[in-house]
């Protein structure tokens, strides 16, 4: 086989549609190792600032006495007609960091503020068909300070998000249970 | 607020320009908990079948007085221009099983021939921009049968993957490592 080391894109057409505002769709043309030109599809996000679209949060939410929970978010996603259990999560913003992001994110969705903990290697989501990428960061929340007591969110406009929070040790069984 | 269950989309325009073939633009129109309506952008694998485009593979290949290992690829990506590190995973054909794309999927990426051992529920990558879905497979390899001592991969035309095979137990450095 020849080294992969030797592919690489040879141009990149942005065939996105008039109107569109957050997706862009591309043709690629790239070479293979063996120096043959092939044709790769790919839809983007348009919104990308830096190197990264976005951040999914693993927040952890310690309360003396209890165990740990999970905040996870239940909202209604246009593109699956349905509605979704996921992680905290959203775009990064101008001159944000990561964990900047994802403690604005957390605070804005759940209500609770986080310290950050660990931020991941770069993800790419599904990178057969998309570069559209992110970075999970772990925050840990003292449920018991002052500012964790009674959370609000702070939802923007055409927001809709239940949170619910699920033991750390029982999140599988919560999906299990919820996608029945 | 009102009951996040009264969402739901009022109709889906397909906007996917001339010549794509792999990937579907569409612009989606659905009403918010309040009854007003908003649009949405939705980029789709078009290769669907069933009710998930595919599946990605958590294979633990057992050997006889060693740790047991985790097969990951390296592939170039042209979404993204650059080398990524994935488990195995693939389309799910026609008529066939998630367990069954799985089997067939690492036989052809890695040579290795597996057991199915779980499935878990659908998993949307990247529900804010598409509906592309999959479910991950826990496969069992008895690394010391017959059919799994001189493996050899048997990839499509266009197919270019490095596999290599990675200690259960030390997946994160291993990422790390080739991030660097």
């Amino acid at each position: 086989m020849a080294s992969a080391a030797a592919s690489r894109v040879v141009c990149s057409e942005d065939r996105t549609p008039d109107g569109f505002r957050w997706l862009r769709l591309k043709q690629i043309t790239w070479e293979d190792p063996h120096g043959r030109q092939r044709l790769w599809e790919c839809a983007e996000r348009s919104t990308r600032r830096g190197a990264i679209d976005g951040v999914a949060i693993v927040a952890k939410i310690l309360r003396k006495g209890q165990p740990p929970v999970l905040p996870v978010l239940k909202q209604y996603r246009p593109p699956i007609e349905n509605y979704c259990l996921e992680l905290p999560a959203g775009l990064v913003d101008c001159n944000e960091t990561p964990g900047e992001a994802a403690v604005r994110e957390l605070k804005e969705e759940t209500g609770f503020t986080g310290a950050v903990q660990e931020v991941t290697p770069i993800c790419v989501s599904d990178p057969g068909m998309t570069n559209a990428n992110m970075q999970y960061v772990t925050l840990l929340v003292d449920g018991d300070a002052p500012e964790n007591r009674d959370v609000k969110q702070e939802l923007d406009d055409g927001e809709f998000i239940e949170v619910e929070l699920v033991r750390w040790d029982g999140l599988l069984q919560h999906i299990q249970a919820s996608n029945r």
